[in-house]
């Protein structure tokens, strides 16, 4: 992929993330498309706003992009003619989403058949986006525009580690997860593909997760790589099918979280 | 206090928060002045925020209200000769702030001897704003401005939870805070006092927290209250001196989850 092409489709990431923008926020906190339809039976706000992002994005990309494969949350994959897919998350972080917090997140990639080489984090209430492809890690917020940089954290002592559930998954990952984070000097709930984007920006060190889809992580792999971090399963393979995920902002401190969690699993 | 005073004390909350904002953000994910002083041995951007943004706002009411007490989370209490007093959290939720996440807050709320008359939940960085006083609940942020309603949510199986850390505070806090979650329909995390704003706009339904200073909960109290929710300690009485404190949308709700803790504390 040359240079040219990169830049096309971060130009077709970003109006992605704009069109799906403008259906999420519809929906958000009892927004104007939530409250229309509250008397329907069955009626559920977060639904329909996954479904209309999603929708909104495929068909352009299917206009735009004939060729290239979608695999999203929401509706049946679409076959890659081109070796390229398009990978989505309408919303990440439903649970969130339904409870108004602003850290839910729009999730978009580009896969070339061996790597996320484009991906872009959105929230859209805030209006925060973090951007990577390769050399390229922006990001633009209320309060400005800058590029991204991991932190150069390297002893679990001094990291600040996130994941979304106290609970993890199964009994073993929760485990492993708790070793982990007794040694950090900070750790943290919540934040959804959030703390993806924190990593990014070198604000927090570690994030650790289980039981994600290909569509919640490859966003969040192609914005950290760019930032200069590092994102595997716990086992150190390739992280792009979701499974047990660790993103660590430098190779020292993801070395030495995998031979925590190493031990416990 | 008339309704002349009291729009006068919430116009001087919302400049104390706006003059607090530009000391908050200042130093927030490694901003201009916490990068200026990296190198000083011992600076703490945190720590250099959260005193900055109490001292303008000290400065502010002692020039414009010298006999009203000031009550702040960074500097000795000043005795009120007016009967007044203001409360202030320059920043709630500190391991939030260091983290870059935009759920920390600043508190601002005015005590009148036996209550909060006057609160003001801040977000400086998303730019959301919730203030109650009475009968006044108003939020405005980034995409418009509205009232403040809490939820219908009667039920405790129907009902969102929130609290900051799954740890809560001593571990009979703990078992109590979990055997009341396991019974609603959702918990989550990490939230400090972005949860408080979120109860009072009708996201959420309940709050727990254990071991709260004043100035931890009297501006949620004033928002809370005024958008129609219940803010007390876990026993059913006063929350404005802290310690542990449930906010709930409705007296039913209330009621029922007052019963939960009590099996348990």
């Amino acid at each position: 992929m040359d240079e040219k092409q990169k830049s096309d489709f971060v130009d077709l990431a970003h109006r992605l993330a704009d069109a799906a923008k403008a259906e999420t926020l519809s929906y958000f906190r009892g927004g104007a498309l939530a409250t229309q339809s509250k008397g329907e039976v069955g009626f559920d706000p977060v639904t329909a706003a996954d479904r209309a992002a999603e929708r909104i994005m495929r068909e352009m990309i299917e206009a735009e992009r004939p060729d290239d494969g979608i695999l999203g949350e929401e509706f049946g994959p679409k076959e890659s003619a081109s070796g390229l897919t398009w990978v989505l998350d309408p919303i990440d972080g439903t649970r969130g989403y339904i409870s108004g917090t602003p850290t839910w997140g729009t999730l978009i990639a580009l896969h070339d058949g061996s790597q996320p080489v484009v991906g872009l984090i959105d929230q859209p209430y805030i209006g925060e986006r973090f951007t990577g492809a390769g050399e390229l890690a922006t990001f633009s917020g209320p309060h400005g525009s800058s590029g991204l940089q991991v932190s150069a954290t390297t002893q679990i002592s001094n990291a600040v580690i996130f994941t979304t559930f106290p609970e993890i998954g199964s009994a073993t990952e929760q485990a492993a997860f708790h070793a982990l984070a007794s040694e950090c000097r900070l750790t943290r709930y919540g934040m959804d593909c959030y703390a993806y984007a924190l990593l990014a920006m070198g604000q927090i060190d570690l994030v650790i997760e289980a039981g994600l889809h290909a569509y919640d992580i490859q966003a969040p792999i192609a914005v950290i790589e760019a930032a200069g971090g590092i994102v595997t399963t716990w086992g150190g393979g390739a992280a792009d099918q979701g499974g047990r995920v660790i993103a660590a902002a430098t190779p020292q401190l993801h070395e030495a979280a995998l031979e925590v969690l190493a031990r416990h699993v």
